[in-house]
């Protein structure tokens, strides 16, 4: 039997809103360390991963490994009936072929009960390696949302180019190009506010627009987004969940000849 | 001659709105008593009765009964040119084809005068038996609107299921099913926030949703609904309009063999 | 060489978009004295004029008179990408086919650059003489907008009539008519929500409310808007731009041949 009680319903919101504009189908897993997903989008180049640690839940009960299928989909739609100070569960019995979302409101005067249908989903596990990057920027994830945005309406792909003093943004289109440079700033008021860059050595990548812009989605689960970068290796765009976890997005950058045949 | 003086424009405004995505044509009928319309809706399914008494207006002179047919469309469009804290002033001749309505804002700078041209539509009025309900449900009008809301994205249909306890609302769909149990509650700080729950006997009927969810579109007009029900008889949906009078909305259940046909 | 440094780099969003709709390509004329554009819109009937005038800028460089040809609607895309708060600079080198817009967030951590390309666009500057007009009406620029938006959900043309006591709009459409009056009334607490109406004669003219409505797109730029009409003389529309300008748009009146076919 599976039983998370999740004092903060809105974060489970946060996180589908984050992800089912990439993946339509998936996998949670729920284990005694916690629950998570890992998908790829449904054009097979872009990896998610979410963890929610056990420790984060106020109640926490899986008697065995469970790997429970859903249209995500269908999942936000039954979220989204939830209330932003909605306390919500998730519970499942061990063979079932169902999934119940129940929502408490705050005052215990409106208890809500969404049963979904499971779903038989082949996924294979992709081992991720831990690496060490060349290239560790976090910035607040408002600016990196809007930067993606910004360039979108004037080409497809960014350049990402970190180095010491900064990190810049580039992009070109038949309209023109543009350049946005955000530099190294620690001393700011509040450290959410902050870009901090490190550097073990210069790195400068490609990626599609449109997948950073996927990725944004998750921006209202942190203030902060840490971009990790290093040559020929996929990037990770990271989302943390206060005291719970991550949200990960992996990309692979362009090569070079991409990037000839799409200018 | 007619001529309704309305303090509080923004009450016409608001009914304007919680009516025309029903009603495309209606006749509405001036007396000594007040200023009123019933109409079916245009699939003749739900029925519509309003009444703004005459005592709720500024100034009130009614010569003689009159019955004006408009389009509530085009009603609805010249209302949205008075600001939300103007004067609405209605005024008709009695033999003529035209109704003007006059906006005065609140310093008298601005005056506007929108004439419409009238209507025949037929229609006979239907005599509304006054009924002792089995089941009358108090609740805020924003939580009665969010839960017919939420449902409409599981099922096409709503069964509410009163008791002494609480009142559930129950839908199924492809994607799975779902209950919302609100909980009689008298003991809220503001009485506008209780839901109260009287019983002669528990009640259980089925409605369609859309029907529902066309009724919340006047919830800005009361922070209270009132539900009132009993078995083969019509529901009756009603919002209160302030020291004025009402809007109700009335449907007839679904009887059990449409049930099966739509599940 | 141009370099046109602007503090409130806000001012340049708004009057992008105060005119995007109404022009595809136009001119921007540099020189000594200012920043300015005079352009038709695209089926040839209203005139806008702009001028930024260089005491405006925190810094104004224009070497040698330059006329540069752009595309509104990529121009607006780019100064989108701008914050509200940013301080925009454009440049551009005297034979150069490209134009670079700068901008620098408030505390100086965010530089972007975004790079242009110059258009041909064949253009001739309509001396338009000064004249001294029967009305002149200054009043308060959203008021002016929320009638024109509402006058246009019951007819395409306006009549205004200005006299002593004030100014009467008007229009005529299928579902009814509509008048709406603004006395003149200099007595208010803040200037800006002044209506004033200086009259040597009294002008009623005829005019097309999808270019009005066009107008007031401008109204982001001033709290108040000034009306210049005379009979037979294209009306004035004129949003002043804070100690540095205005947009005017001018437009032709309907003549009663015209508006007898319309009506």
């Amino acid at each position: 039997m599976l039983e998370l009680r999740l004092l903060q319903g809105s974060l489970l919101k946060k996180v589908l809103e984050a992800i089912k504009d990439l993946v339509t189908d998936a996998n949670f897993d729920c284990s005694a360390t916690g629950f998570s997903l890992q998908a790829m989008d449904s054009s097979h180049v872009a990896l998610v991963a979410l963890l929610l640690r056990s420790e984060g839940f106020e109640h926490y009960r899986c008697d065995r490994n469970l790997s429970m299928g859903m249209n995500l989909n269908n999942m936000s739609k039954m979220l989204k009936c939830a209330g932003n100070d909605d306390i919500i569960t998730i519970k499942a019995d061990d063979g079932g072929d169902t999934v119940t979302f129940m929502f408490e409101s705050p005052n215990q005067d409106k208890i809500s009960d969404f049963e979904m249908k499971l779903m038989d989903i082949d996924s294979e596990h992709l081992g991720i390696p831990e690496t060490e990057y060349e290239a560790i920027i976090r910035m607040p994830s408002q600016e990196f949302a809007r930067i993606c945005r910004d360039l979108s309406s004037i080409g497809d792909t960014v350049v990402i180019s970190a180095s010491k003093e900064g990190v810049k943004f580039s992009t070109k289109g038949d309209i023109g190009s543009a350049n946005v440079v955000c530099r190294q700033n620690t001393s700011v008021d509040k450290p959410e506010e902050a870009t901090v860059i490190q550097i073990q050595q210069p790195v400068s990548l490609t990626f599609a627009l449109r997948y950073m812009n996927s990725f944004t989605k998750a921006t209202p689960l942190s203030n902060t987004v840490t971009i990790s970068m290093s040559s020929e290796l996929p990037i990770v765009v990271e989302y943390k969940i206060a005291e719970m976890g991550y949200i990960r997005f992996y990309l692979a950058p362009k090569i070079e000849e991409d990037e000839e045949v799409n200018s």
